[in-house]
């Protein structure tokens, strides 16, 4: 039976927290540790039932303990790494939910030592653009997708037990290549990304912005909303995941060039084109996102 | 005390159904004449009770009416007008719903004769991505903005019927110059709409689009909702403001190339301060946003 003995969390936010409530909901786990860098977050979360009990120092909240969720920002990571390696038990297992992986693995390896093939990269692909433990809820995962991107030395008893662990928490989980993960993450979340930030920031400079804010319509409170997410924390998902997130903004920045160009030439069956193409695309996306939460009746 | 005698709706899809419906429930209007190319959606208009009578023909659907409502897309928008403009009444006001204005008026000024200056140009900033009748619904309106833009010529008694007719849907009626209108809508409506089906468009074209639309989570849902919108619709609309949307598009491509390059530059601190202009600007919208569906509770 799986059953985690106890569980340290490095950064007790939205996902961390959120893990915690989830993994104590499936009665998977005796004990909870949480660290971190703010004692109210961390005595709020001690409130809310998130976990048991907290430590400042990384180095402390990781003894005895079978298993280490690292959920801090991407460019943290190695920093929280140098801090416990020397401190986890024998039989530990490291996982962390950083939204890129190569950087993730590069950093493990120069830090953890020999507790390097004990670490297990993962990402949830879950979340809202809210922060902090009181965003955090028991099913944030269930029926989301967490993808793990073990590497040739990744010990494959590890890889089972963070797979383990994420079922218990509802979610799917699925093994992919670092840098496959990588390309396909800079696609499908680190571009609309920028995008809504690049486009909120243009208009907000613009000589009309007051009425520009004034007259959106609900569309564009939906296109923006991830435009509210964490600055400090997307500014470093980006530079994690640099070589990537450059390919598609190419790929992109050259079909919006094509764009500007058909639309300045009144190329009106390639506007209708390109606008039909990506409608069936988005509708059959849809569908199986809608299934997807019909099974569950969670979104 | 307003009242409409005979409505006559253009083109009886999601706006024009909706505001039908809207001055049905408010108890304003007698009698609704729909007017459309396909019988069977007429048809079903008046199953739902949305319209009372139909006809195909634009210059019998205006008879005896005092308020005609072109709903029609952009680009059908001057031969609806040719069509009818022999037929209306001496006291007919008309007006229509169309995304861009500048075009309008200009197709008025040259179709509608005598009547043009009872043409009172108007936006319902209101929509979903839905299309059709069957999407229609009363209250669609509510607390949204109706924008009119009436031109030098347009008559004040026409602008006044026409602006209670939106008040009794429960909109909230503003005037504005039609080329300030057109920038503003460029900004805030038509761009994201041609960055969600340019993206949805790019992603759909790579290598692994399969995997990009299986792992793409509840964000990138909302960001490319717009996409979905209809194809003819917003081909239309693009080159019925042409001038506005590519300014925009301009300005928004040199701010995105910007990024780019503080990206490949690893400028952290620009990145930040762009993601944070954002964010701000963004959640203060958002407040403002929910302040008013918090009065209506209808968003």
């Amino acid at each position: 039976m799986f059953r985690i003995k106890r569980l340290c969390v490095i950064g007790v936010g939205l996902i961390g927290g959120s893990l915690a409530r989830a993994l104590k909901e499936a009665r998977v786990v005796r004990h909870v540790v949480g660290c971190g860098r703010t004692r109210s977050e961390l005595e709020k979360a001690v409130r809310l039932g998130v976990i048991d009990e907290f430590t400042s120092d990384p180095a402390v909240a990781v003894k005895d303990a079978d298993m280490v969720v690292v959920a801090v920002p991407l460019g943290s990571s190695a920093a929280i790494f140098r801090k416990i390696a020397a401190h986890l038990s024998a039989d530990a297992i490291i996982t962390d939910v950083g939204s890129a992986k190569a950087c993730v693995v590069e950093a493990a390896r120069q830090t953890l030592g020999s507790a390097s093939p004990r670490f297990v990269p993962g990402h949830p692909i879950a979340g809202t653009e809210q922060n902090g433990v009181d965003a955090s809820f028991a099913s944030l995962f269930e029926e989301h997708r967490v993808i793990l991107t073990p590497v040739d030395e990744t010990r494959i008893d590890a890889t089972t037990r963070v797979r383990e662990m994420w079922e218990h928490c509802g979610a799917q989980v699925e093994m992919m290549d670092m840098h496959h993960h990588d390309e396909v993450l800079a696609a499908t979340s680190h571009l609309p990304h920028l995008l809504a930030y690049s486009l909120v920031g243009s208009l907000a400079t613009m000589n009309e912005s007051r009425e520009i804010f004034r007259f959106a319509a609900g569309g564009f409170a939906d296109f923006t909303r991830i435009a509210s997410s964490s600055p400090v924390m997307w500014h470093d998902i980006i530079f994690n995941n640099k070589d990537a997130i450059l390919q598609v903004m190419e790929t992109f920045s050259g079909d919006l060039d094509k764009l500007k160009q058909a639309i300045e030439n009144e190329d009106r069956e390639q506007i209708l084109a390109c606008f039909s193409r990506a409608k069936q695309a988005r509708d059959e996306f849809t569908v199986k996102h809608k299934k997807k939460s019909l099974i569950n009746n969670s979104e």
